[in-house]
């Protein structure tokens, strides 16, 4: 354990400022709005003169953007990788390839805003961060995205893609955390891994405010991170998630690492035809696609690349909004699945097991035959829409 | 343990008389019905012609109501709480707080027939009922209740209430059950700590019946209970359902402990407007509502309150019909789950986990951080409607 | 354990001609298309000029069918009782009890190719193959099947049956397998027993052709076999499953022991206004009927009968394709749930447990009271569409 780190400096502006009593600010009138949804049309013409954001692209056409890119590389730089530049930079490597890069010329991007680069989410387990007390920060940020290689959609984001970076830490470290917001709408950000007074650290950070808190992991295992404003259901359902894995103080055994976070997206279209992330479709839970690490399809093309002999660890998070992950690999059997904290709370000899929106599980499994074997949501209604993968064994 | 109470008087002509072959009576015709259902509209026109009764304003308007009130609170005291009165007055004060009560005039109540006055419904679970032997009596209601404060739809009840009353007893005990059916369909009761023919128990009882049989609970757990005559989804889609909690012989670890009964509302309209339980919507399987006990979003104005220190278990009783639920409680994390009886087959360390529709299971945690937890379905497409509630430490 | 038996001859022409580099030939294309659904139907459009076939019944009509019933006998006759004549007659009576048998004149059957005879299907585990190799051949079939006695529908199968046939082995038998394709487009097999590169065992095999491999079970439990064909929720949701029950080496409590597939169906139209199976309702997720053993409320009219004392051992296989099975036994309790390989991984006192699709469980009872038990699906929107049957304790 090396020495603690020095605290960032306080917000200027207190976070606290803003969020009313329950630490669920706009829930109370949106409760009532909700209450009879019968003409959830009306609903959200309502919600809009009540002064509720939805997404649109129109929305976020005046975001500010020009900063973001080297927040991001600083927030991934103290996320999971901080002082460890000498021993895990190889990984790291990959860890970074899911940052949104340079500019391109997109036509279907909203004109003025123009998207990351399509790139491959790493899903590679990023090395555990050093010492006893682990900085994350990251940066709440509304930009279009590639939800595959022609689908562009503005989209909710921490740090600038979906999901936003894995975070890597163990039990007995505490992370001091903070959360800017550079977008145009209030965001906040809900650890499953932490234990804390969510009415003041998960409170909802205003546009141009930050907020900052700490947290001691108490359990380890793969836990989902959030923005838990609301509406819950459209902060998670435009893009605002991803994974924080906890270890154990005595390591789970070697393996190769991966980290899934399965996640549904519902498109619409705005005024103008363009494609938007839809609150209604959200309400309606039939997804248009079902992703493992933000874009459909995306480790067929890209497989996860291991060695025959290795044993093999998903860390499977699943950030919904709406449905269960019934994960499987085909070809294989997970000798263990975590249902709780690693490494009790095993089972052994499973096919498939479902994990919980809101949930996360760990999936083991030898890989002692070389071959492809997809990995799947095999609620195919759902991984026929996206949340298949290849697990290429060498 | 007391001395065996005597059995009630059984009622005057045997419920058995009706039911056919096997326990399960329009199922046949309803089956039938069902095989070919890609024009549902016409299914339901072709079911009210076999005299199979939809819930409506309707058919609920005429009901007898004058006696309800006394018989439920006579049901109520032999429920959880009789000869209890010395020990557990104050707790029995809140199990009271959801009984229906006086009549307010509610401009959406259906004509002739004023629902009960909006009331928060208490999930402190009662004290178990003493004695070797318990005398639960209920009673089918058929009334219009509040979902919200402004949305009043006729519903099928267990004693007025959405849920019916928390049963609450330990194993070994022996429960002696009454259901009178004083509604305008059959109705019936299938507790799911029973062991115990169906075809005889939980046989449909006409209006204007009882019928009575005796269970021993043989595990501990926190089961449901809900009306089973066919169609099994209608009626408990309409409201006819609530929890039997069992605790084991050797109690589990003192906590503050309390009852959440999950479930979905799907809301149509009847010929006048009305608001209705629709039929059609619960075999859409999109509901407009989900809630736990019965209220949306009821503890986030009126949180459960515990203490820094305390230990907190949630019997979580999902009555579906039709959906998971996955729980979770935000800013915190279950130490103990328990997929089975308890004390056994727990897991530990969990943030989520899934009840399924007509399951149960233990939730447990350590309030040692003060502050506001919403607990919530994190399957957020369906917490967004309403299963949020506030879980509050002081 | 007998001595192996010679391995089949291989195909003539070698499977692995066909299928393209990562073994999910068509997915890439599909993906693409599945990119941006917001209009489903003019993906299925896309689809066709991509040369994707859909089941119809058009695409059906021709199929060679006059061989099939011998075959289906004889790959029968291997999969899970060769040379067991002598010592289970009479339980493999009931195990052809769901072979398709003589031809009926039935007006709901496709012009030209009539549909095998309405067949309860033997939900009794046939009994465990001898031997340490066996042998199961199955052919793919593209038929009517009737999914009750009045609605028949061009269904793509395992051996002519929905779900295909039972495949009883044990822990240390290797299986060595042949599908032959007797359709007119591609299909595959996944058993979920089996650890194999499935690029080359779950490749496509051309209409005509056949396709052999071997594997041995490292678990026991309850697992799913289906066509891994792309689009593979298609080709489940077309009919093709079936269960796989892996004997651990030492057996478990003698018990009577039943097998059920649950699935989902749905049910669109053709350009002539008969019924067929719908991919985009597939996409849809609300099935018509969800059934056990492919027939939905099957088992109402014939229960599964056992004796009052015996023990019950369920093996629930759910097919989906999408959704989960709650499973649970009205009057009952399950004493063992095995979450994962039996006899580990076992839960107790339990009333519903969900078993994901692509998943199984096993679940265990003592029948101890007399009656008519029925078992459900208790996410009730789906139970009310089929999923219930009767255990009846006598």
């Amino acid at each position: 354990m090396t020495a603690p780190r020095p605290l960032p400096t306080p917000p200027a502006s207190p976070p606290a400022a803003e969020p009313p009593a329950n630490g669920l600010p706009p829930v109370a009138r949106l409760s009532e709005l909700l209450a009879s949804p019968t003409d959830r049309r009306r609903f959200l013409t309502r919600a809009a003169a009540l002064g509720v954001t939805l997404p649109s692209a129109g929305a976020l056409l005046g975001c500010e953007t020009r900063e973001h890119d080297g927040t991001a590389a600083r927030s991934r730089g103290t996320a999971g990788t901080a002082g460890a530049a000498g021993t895990a930079g190889g990984q790291d490597q990959g860890h970074e390839a899911h940052q949104p890069g340079g500019r391109s010329n997109d036509d279907a991007a909203p004109a003025g805003v123009r998207p990351p680069d399509y790139k491959v989410y790493d899903a590679a387990l990023p090395p555990v961060a050093p010492g006893s007390r682990v900085r994350i920060e990251m940066v709440a940020r509304e930009l279009p995205v590639h939800l595959t290689r022609d689908l562009v959609v503005p989209a909710w984001t921490f740090d600038g893609t979906i999901p936003g970076p894995v975070v890597h830490v163990r039990v007995g470290q505490t992370v001091e955390f903070t959360l800017r917001n550079e977008g145009q709408v209030p965001h906040s950000m809900d650890f499953h891994a932490a234990q804390i007074d969510p009415k003041q650290a998960f409170a909802p950070v205003l546009p141009g405010k930050s907020i900052s808190y700490t947290f001691t992991p108490r359990y380890p295992g793969a836990f989902l991170y959030h923005c838990g404003t609301q509406p819950v259901l459209m902060h998670i359902g435009s893009g605002m998630y991803g994974a924080i894995i906890v270890d154990p103080v005595r390591p789970l055994p070697k393996a190769r690492e991966f980290v899934l976070v399965q996640s549904e997206f519902y498109i619409g279209k705005d005024e103008s035809g363009a494609p938007r992330m839809d609150y209604q479709k959200m309400l309606d839970e039939l997804p248009d696609h079902v992703a493992f690490n933000g874009i459909p399809n995306q480790y067929q093309d890209a497989p996860l690349v291991v060695r025959k002999g290795e044993r093999v660890r998903f860390y499977v998070v699943n950030a919904g909004p709406s449905h269960p992950c019934s994960f499987h690999v085909v070809g294989e059997q997970f000798d263990t699945v975590y249902l709780g904290a690693p490494p009790g709370n095993p089972i052994h000899g499973v096919q498939t097991f479902m994990v919980a929106p809101g949930g996360g599980m760990i999936f083991e499994l030898e890989c002692d035959v070389a071959g492809d074997f997809p990995f799947v949501n095999h609620g195919f209604g759902h991984g026929q829409k996206g949340a298949i993968g290849v697990l290429r064994v060498q």
